[in-house]
C-alpha cells in the first residue's frame, strides 16, 4: 500500500468514526441497552471498506465531505445490522465479529435484533433529514456559485429542489441494495445453499446479491452526492453512473472471491473472525467450486476489469483504484 | 358500528389488499422462500388498523387516493416486519398471529427474520420511489390545476419540487417512529419490563413508543398526502398537523390499554392470537396496574381526548372520529 494511500485512508476512518459517534443516539438516552448495543455494533471495529468506496466515489465527482459522510454512515450501519443478524444464532451463529464478542453473546439475542432493526431505521432517516442542499447537521463547506442578487436565491431554491430529488434517488438505491432483491435476498439465497453443491453463475448470483449489492450502493451513493454537470468528465452523469456501476459490480464480487480465500488461507486471529467458517458449515465457496489457483485468478480478473471500467476518468478515480487493490491484496 | 362505516372499511380494506399484493414481490422471483415469508407475513390478515388511519386522515386534507396507497402500504409493511421479529423465540416465542401459525413457525427462524428485515427495506423504497407528483406506479386521478400554457408547466415543476421535500419529510417521520426513538424502542422498553413492576408514568412512557409511534406516523403520513392550501382549515397545515398529532397520540395510547383489557378479557379464538399473554409473560399492563374499570375509564378518557382535538374540523373529520370508536370499542 502506497504512503499517501495508508494516510488517506487512516484519516478518513478516524474522522469517519468521530461522524458515526455523532449520528448514533447517545448511549446514555432511553432505552439505554438498545442504544448501547447499536453503538457496539458498529463503533470500534471494521475496515469501513463501503465508506472508503463512498468517499473515493465522491472525490472522483467532486463531492463535498458533509454529503458524503451521510451516505457513508447511512451505508455503514446497514452493513453493521446486516452482521449483527446474519451472526445470531437462527443465522450464522456465530461468537466473534471484528475482533469482539458479537452483539447478541455481548447483550442478548432480542437486543441484539432490536438493535439490527434499529439500526437500519436509522440508516433511512439519516439520507431522508440531512438536507443535501445545507440543511445538515454538518456545515457544508462549498458555497453554492455565486450570481446576481436575485438570481442567487432563486438557484439556492432550485438547488435544494434538484437535491431533495437526488436524495430521493440515494434513499431508494440503497432500500434495493438492501432488501429482498439485494444483500437480504443474497442471504436467504446462502443459507438455502448450505450443503447444496451450486454452479459458478449460482455461486455467483448469491454473492452479487448478498455482498455486491451493498458495496455497488456505497460507490453510486458517493457519484450522486456530486455536482451533475454535463461538461465535466467526471461529475454525477448517467454515463459516469454506468462506468461505477460496471467497477462496482466487479469489485464487489473480488471482495466476496477473496474473502473466501481468506477464510480458508488466514486464522482466526488476523480475520478478527471465525476462520475455516464456510468449510465447517459446509458452504460453496468460490475455493471450493474452483480451487484455491483459480479463485486466486479470478480475483485477479474481475480486478483487471474493475480498473478497466474506470480508464476514462484519469487522476480523478486515483484512490477508487487504490481501494480496488486494497480489496484485492489485503491479507485480513 | 354504523353501517355506512362498516361499508368505508370493507371497502378499503379489500382495496388495499390488492395494493399490498401488487407491491410485495413476487412469489415466483428469486429468492422465492424470502418472497413467500414476506407475503405471507403481510398479506391476508390483520385489521388494517393503521392504513386505515391513514386513508381517514387522507380524507381529511383532501390527498389523493394514489398517494394514500403508497404511505399506507409503507406503515403497513414497518407494523407487519414488527410482528414477525416480536414473535420469535428470542422476543415474545409466539406461535400464532392473525389466527395463522407465525413466520417463524411456518417457514424457520431465519426466513423469519429476513422477511422481516426486507419488509423494512420495502417500506422506505416505496416511500421514497413512488413520486408523490404522478410518477407513481399507480395512476395519480387529480389533474393539477389548471394554468396558462407556459405556467402550467413550471407548476408541474414546482409540484413536483415540492413533492419530492414532503417525500423526504415522510420518510423521516416513518424511519423516526420505527426506530429506537420509536416502536422498537419501545419493544426493547418492554423486554425489559417483563417481570417488573412499573409506574404508571413508566408504562405509558413504552406503549408510547412501543404502539403509539407507528400510529401516531400513520395519521401524520396520511395528512402528509394531501394539499398545504392556507386557506383550507383541513389541509396540511402546521396548525392541522399539531391537532391531529395530539389526536394520535391519544388513540394510539387508548389503542394499548384496550389491548391490554382484551389480552385478560377475551379469548384465542376471537383475538386470533394467544389470548392471557402478558399475564403469563409477567409483563405489566394497564389491567395489572390499574384493574379492569380503572383501565377501561382511562380508556374512555382517551377517547374523549381524541375527540376533542377533532373539534375544529366538522364533517371533513368523520372517519377519523369513527376509527377512534372503533380502536376503544373493538372486540377483537
Amino acid at each position: 500500500m502506497r504512503a499517501d494511500f495508508q494516510g488517506w485512508v487512516a484519516t478518513h476512518q478516524s474522522r469517519f468514526e468521530k461522524v458515526l459517534h455523532e449520528l448514533l443516539p447517545r448511549a446514555e438516552a432511553a432505552p439505554q441497552r438498545l442504544h448501547e448495543a447499536m453503538r457496539y455494533a458498529v463503533l470500534d471495529g471494521g475496515k469501513r471498506v463501503r465508506p472508503l468506496l463512498v468517499f473515493a466515489a465522491g472525490e472522483l465527482v467532486g463531492a463535498d465531505l458533509a454529503r458524503l459522510n451521510i451516505a457513508a454512515a447511512a451505508v455503514e450501519l446497514i452493513h453493521a445490522y446486516s452482521l449483527v443478524h446474519d451472526d445470531m444464532p437462527c443465522m450464522d451463529d456465530d461468537v466473534l465479529r471484528r475482533g469482539k464478542p458479537t452483539c447478541h453473546v455481548q447483550y442478548d439475542e432480542a437486543t441484539a435484533l432490536l438493535a439490527g432493526d434499529s439500526l437500519q431505521s436509522l440508516a433511512f432517516q439519516l439520507l431522508a433529514e440531512h438536507r443535501l442542499n445545507g440543511q445538515a447537521r454538518f456545515p457544508h463547506p462549498n458555497p453554492l456559485p455565486q450570481a446576481g442578487e436575485g438570481a442567487n436565491e432563486s438557484l439556492r431554491e432550485f438547488r435544494a429542489n434538484d437535491d431533495a430529488q437526488r436524495q430521493l434517488e440515494m434513499i431508494k438505491l440503497l432500500a434495493v441494495a438492501s432488501g429482498s432483491r439485494g444483500m437480504a435476498g443474497g442471504q436467504a439465497i446462502d443459507l438455502a445453499s448450505v450443503g447444496k453443491s451450486l454452479t459458478l453463475p449460482e455461486l455467483e448470483f448469491m454473492h452479487i446479491h448478498k455482498t455486491g449489492a451493498l458495496i455497488r450502493a456505497a460507490i453510486l451513493l458517493g457519484a450522486h452526492c456530486g455536482a451533475t454537470d454535463e461538461h465535466r468528465a467526471a461529475s454525477c452523469t448517467p454515463a459516469t453512473l454506468a462506468k461505477l456501476d460496471r467497477f462496482g459490480k466487479q469489485i464487489g464480487l473480488a471482495f466476496q472471491v477473496v474473502d473466501d480465500l481468506l477464510d480458508c488461507e488466514a486464522d482466526t486471529a488476523t480475520l478478527g473472525k471465525t476462520a475455516g467458517k464456510d468449510a465447517g458449515n459446509d458452504k460453496p465457496t468460490y475455493v471450493t467450486l474452483l480451487g484455491i489457483q483459480a479463485a486466486r485468478d479470478m480475483a485477479q480478473q474481475l480486478h483487471r476489469g474493475a480498473l478497466d471500467s474506470l480508464a476514462e476518468f484519469g487522476d480523478a478515480a486515483q484512490r477508487l483504484r487504490e481501494l480496488a487493490d486494497f480489496i484485492v491484496f489485503r491479507k485480513f
